[in-house]
């Protein structure tokens, strides 16, 4: 067995750094449809989630990146009801989601393998409690065909998908934002994973201006986090009629302290999480 | 040549993870009384500066440390006239410090050859220029017996220090920091960088309760940079008067426009850098 696992070369970007985490244990490999995928056991992110050799999520980290991409939307939102989850097939987003008093919530994502190797070994992402819930709906299905169903439908939408490549790069393209927007209600509020700000630029450029054509606001939000090369790590906001400087944090805190188990989220690290800092907003021109 | 540059592994933390820095050029390599030099060419982060092993400082990511270190204690004091810098040889924090409106500053560096090197390989980080400035007196001496000359006459100290180990050691100790309280005016802020919040929490804990005997008020920043492992790094603030918590950024609005050359540092990041994430806060607890 390999003692270190090193991430994959990424296409389109060269390789000048590296990040390897020392390995315990290789608990699963197989390959869907669509992807290779991997389970292993590392020393210092304990279980990892690995498809075609990137890391997706590990088990002492995850909740960095789920909550946030999560409960950002969700807080913006000022009453959430109905939320379309595209992707996440590891279950992590969906955890976070059903910690607010939603009536449905609707999930699709392209790979069953993922969801069935989830609930059998990244126990801590909950996914067999989730599904016990009569509000979630799990479609097997590509989110940018299923996305066309629905006007003028959800409060909010999150995309958690992989990198821009494969079958990801459909979930990046104007026709698709295009689709979130009429399936938004006038007050929706649209989330999506958009790459780390080290090498990644050029992608959070490109949703930018794909979302820019049919959203009034649009937003880049910041977070750490340890499972991603770079660590620094993006996601974009967008809404038809919310405008996102306007966000009060005062506003929030009853519902928020109605919300159990964080471990990252609260009211000001929301706020912080969108103040970039100049280098950032400069790039980002 | 070794085509990557991997750090050396720190005393006192397994390394359970790694990074590596795709390698151009070995600019210079030389060792002083105190430790081995390195100027080493990447492709990722520029020239870089490691100090027995350790990266300490990039060309294309320094700005980030050096703007945080240096103008979150000179922001939070309300008009710096005497600063101190322990440390810092390479010359970025008082490239900083300089562009603030001071009377004198002290600069104590315990290894001259770091000024040197700095000086010959590394112009970004402008020593020629701040040399040149007479506010600027510079010592070659330990910076923990400078320290004791001093009697509430600094307005700021700032410590930029390597790792707590070798010749850093004692710039963590109580001993030093009880000097540090004595050498500062009442209104006096110190900062110290305190290490990555993924393995050196331990690290943190102990900045922390070596100072709090001495000053009231004591409170952790968080900066991310790619220069270091973790790249989640803190810094951590002490004064005797001045409550961190009341911080109000439009009070340094007026002093903040008249700073030139700013690429990270703005008031709202200031604010921000102090808010740390639930888990961050229970681990420090």
């Amino acid at each position: 067995m390999k003692k270190w696992f090193f991430e994959k070369e990424l296409p389109n970007i060269a390789q000048d750094y590296k990040i390897g985490w020392k390995l315990k244990k290789r608990v699963y490999s197989g390959r869907s449809k669509y992807q290779k995928i991997e389970i292993l056991d590392t020393s210092a992110l304990g279980r990892i989630f690995v498809l075609n050799g990137i890391l997706q999520l590990s088990e002492k980290y995850e909740f960095i990146y789920h909550e946030m991409i999560s409960h950002l939307p969700l807080f913006y939102h000022k009453n959430p009801k109905k939320v379309l989850i595209i992707g996440g097939g590891d279950g992590g987003v969906i955890r976070e989601v059903l910690k607010h008093p939603l009536k449905e919530v609707f999930w699709v994502e392209l790979d069953s393998k993922i969801v069935e190797v989830s609930k059998k070994y990244l126990p801590f992402l909950s996914v067999k409690n989730s599904l016990k819930q009569k509000k979630v709906k799990l479609f097997f299905e590509d989110g940018t065909t299923f996305i066309k169903k629905f006007k003028n439908f959800f409060d909010v939408i999150i995309v958690d998908s992989t990198d821009p490549e494969g079958p990801s790069f459909p979930l990046f393209e104007k026709k698709f934002y295009k689709d979130c927007f009429l399936a938004l209600k006038k007050d929706g509020i649209f989330i999506t994973q958009s790459g780390n700000f080290l090498d990644q630029i050029s992608e959070i450029k490109t949703v930018i201006s794909n979302l820019n054509p049919f959203f009034s606001y649009v937003k880049v939000h910041r977070i750490f986090t340890p499972d991603y090369q770079g660590s620094d790590f993006s996601f974009t906001l967008a809404s038809k009629s919310i405008d996102f400087e306007k966000f009060n944090i005062k506003k929030i805190e009853k519902r928020y302290k109605k919300i159990k188990g964080l471990k990252c989220y609260f009211p000001q690290i929301h706020f912080c999480s969108g103040i970039l800092p100049k280098f950032y907003k400069e790039k980002l021109k």
